[in-house]
């Protein structure tokens, strides 16, 4: 190892935001990289995914998972490759898929890690279309979304990591696909390259307006991953036995208070009984973790096809992170957002 | 056919409500008995069951069923004895069950009659524990909320029609069960007669906190047909992968507008996210229909088993079930709440 690469640089939770997270709360250190002991191994991460959930571990407000605790390394999926092991199932130079977090090498036990074998064509596709975005939008749609050919599937952030996925099995699956996006230039994407039916800019004056005109037969299945004011045009247009997966409520990650009343959360009940409607939130890996192999074959071969198309915006250097971060949460990023954090 | 009985007396919605419902919102009519055509059959009420989801049909709002018109025979489900016949399936003394609304004597053509024969010994349960209630519990707990032994089932309306049978089908599916019911002495009922675990009154101050007390282990599965204070003291308790099968929403059908803030709509939307929370509302006919005779033939050998204990509250005479149905929506009934409309 030369004299450059013995240093680790990582981010660390320095302290937890109040509202939209700045640059304040997280801290760049660099501290010397460990030596794997009997039954460890190095890894140097060359990709780290970033996502909207990330922003739930920084509070520690109760959640699905344990927060990241201040000091703590900030959480992530990567793709690495292994530098030195004295682990029986890993040895240098093998791709791994983990979740090793924000910084540059990682020493590990081997749990949790999926090794990949020496050679990976398109790493930074194994923490987008074909890792957990992807595997979110097959299930939460497929297991609980349950689509049937000739019904309405409206999806938020149409163009983003697992809302473009979603939109484009639903249209192979024989639906009518209206995506929701930010902009013109995401609409215009997630209709001309991803062939969704229609894609309505949530920034527009006239947005709700817009949505109940390309429904015209309502909704049946809405994925829910922003909420806010996407499923307060969603509410009225839901059909009588509408399924709701409830993937992310990005739109409501930062807010620090409730919004101002009247209450309408009997409204939303009445609205569930009367429509019978399924709402249902799920967590892909608690939940799904034994069908990620199926899920994996099926959409290599969508992708191979040409009948699933992505896109991703790679950002390079760790340092950029947490700026890369900051857009993410408010939309900025077109595609699914990877910092490429070694080269390969 | 006798002078005293050429009349039928009915009740037709006069005007809609707004907010509680009203005397002044029925008109009590009388007009003479037809005379059934050929295919037709004269029917002669003898039980009326009073339910809360009429107050729903008295509105125009949007709902799952179409609503009463102003002059039309108030709904609801009946269990009447044939007077007449000129309909091949039918014949004079056999009993029916169906849907003939709040009247003495109705005509019909058959559809949507069930004939239960000339011999029926307990005819009002048909109304209740063997009939649309029962069959809600039945399908809204096991079929929605999948209880597993050792788990904790809150069921709102503890004491009335459909949650008294949800609570005593989740301890024969060895559940903890509480219920919620108004007042101390239904609760003791519901712990003493009924079997559940623990009843807490939702009128006493302490409630939200003796509901606590009540779940140690949280709350898996609440069946939901009051919401209001009862779903927010609910709402901290739930656990990782909670049920709710909403099935009514009673203490909201008389609003008139909604809560003041601030908007929970937002925190429901995390909370299902979070927790992985299925919500999921249902309407026991149109949802479950193919699967009463599976119903019937499995609560008629509880109830001759005393695996399944109810209560009926029987008001005589017809021009008594408006009172009655107010005193319904404001929980003073105990126990299934059937008007008597004619001896047998």
């Amino acid at each position: 190892m030369s004299q450059q690469t013995r240093y680790n640089r990582r981010f660390v939770l320095a302290s937890r935001p109040h509202g939209e997270p700045v640059a304040e709360n997280f801290r760049l250190e660099t501290v010397e990289i460990p030596q794997p002991a009997v039954g460890q191994l190095l890894l140097r991460t060359l990709y780290l995914s970033l996502d909207p959930y990330m922003r739930g571990r920084m509070s520690d407000a109760p959640s699905y998972a344990a927060p990241v605790q201040i000091g703590q390394v900030m959480v992530g999926g990567t793709v690495s490759r292994v530098v030195s092991s004295q682990h029986p199932d890993f040895k240098t130079g093998d791709w791994v898929l983990g979740y090793e977090g924000w910084q540059e090498y990682a020493l590990s036990d081997g749990q949790g890690l999926r090794n990949l074998g020496t050679k990976l064509n398109h790493p930074s596709r194994l923490l987008g279309v074909l890792g957990m975005p992807g595997f979110t939008a097959y299930m939460g749609l497929l297991d609980i979304g349950q689509p049937q050919a000739g019904e309405t599937v409206v999806v938020a952030a149409a163009s983003g990591a697992v809302g473009s996925v979603v939109g484009q099995i639903a249209k192979l699956k024989g639906c009518r696909v209206v995506g929701v996006a930010g902009g013109e230039e995401k609409c215009r994407y997630v209709v001309n390259e991803l062939g969704f039916d229609a894609c309505i800019d949530h920034r527009a004056p006239q947005f709700a307006a817009q949505l109940a005109a390309a429904c015209p037969q309502g909704i049946d299945v809405y994925f829910e991953n922003v909420g806010g004011v996407v499923f307060d045009a969603v509410i009225p247009l839901l059909n009588t036995k509408a399924r709701i997966p409830v993937c992310g409520v990005i739109a409501q990650y930062n807010a620090t208070e409730l919004p101002a009343g009247p209450d309408r959360l009997p409204l939303l009940q009445s609205l569930i009984l009367r429509k019978r409607i399924k709402m249902q939130g799920f967590i892909i890996f608690d939940d799904y973790a034994p069908r990620f192999g199926e899920f994996l074959q099926q959409m290599e071969e969508w992708v191979s096809q040409g009948k699933i198309k992505f896109r991703e915006d790679i950002v390079d250097g760790l340092e950029n992170a947490p700026q890369a971060f900051f857009g993410l949460l408010q939309g900025k990023n077109f595609g699914k957002l990877v910092i490429r954090v070694g080269n390969e």
